[in-house]
């Protein structure tokens, strides 16, 4: 499924790509305008929490110099992990989008996240950035 | 229960209470020593991350220069909600001893947590801290 914001956070998630991070982007919207953006920059920032979601709700947080997002809607092209899904909820964030899910058992039911809405976009290019990127990592 | 590190961690939270923020501490030990403090301070820093443990992982990374902080120890004066607990996960720590319980149904499992253990220290002031603190702003 195409959608305009989630074509945005495939730009940052091949930003990572390119500098040999996870690919995984993400946009947070408030009224139809992009808020903020951000992308997987673990291993270059060397700092667990530096997942897409945290940067893009840190960076919001500062744009609305607050933590509250309650009006903003989170795009981000891999189902969030629990830190991220953790971050989303103290943010007050209502809305996620997501390009794909885990191949594997995701360690947290969405189910259980009260208050949120999780929509699965079951996007084709979000799910072949990360198994080519895992692919190329095996053959490295 | 007494804990010299948690003692730490109580004084952490004390400088939260302080500045009228939620009096959370987190204390990060290594090998015996420690590596990094942190108390929450998500109203002042107007971020929705800015929780203890996060301010203590994110500096524990820049100390190590490395987001694996396998061999640390996190000492935290409440028990970690599903963003802290994410990130304790992402950051490979182990071990992970809390002051106190939540009074209400904590949102996580604990138990579905794999890899970490979780050692309840039963500290009476971390709980007292917490309810001065509500009990303050209630009557405000």
């Amino acid at each position: 499924m195409e959608n305009k914001y989630l074509e945005i956070a495939i730009k940052q998630a091949k930003k990572a790509y390119k500098k040999n991070e996870i690919p995984v982007g993400c946009v947070i919207v408030k009224n139809d305008t992009i808020i903020s953006y951000g992308y997987n920059c673990k291993e270059k920032r060397k700092k667990a929490t530096m997942h897409a979601e945290i940067v893009a709700i840190n960076r919001a947080c500062k744009k609305l110099k607050s933590w509250r997002l309650d009006d903003c809607v989170l795009y981000v092209t891999l189902e969030p992990c629990m830190m991220c899904l953790g971050a989303i909820f103290e943010s007050r964030i209502k809305y996620v989008y997501f390009g794909t899910k885990y191949k594997g058992k995701q360690m947290f039911d969405l189910g259980e996240c009260h208050n949120i809405t999780f929509i699965d976009l079951k996007n084709k290019e979000c799910a072949k950035l990360l198994t080519n990127f895992f692919t190329n990592k095996r053959k490295k």
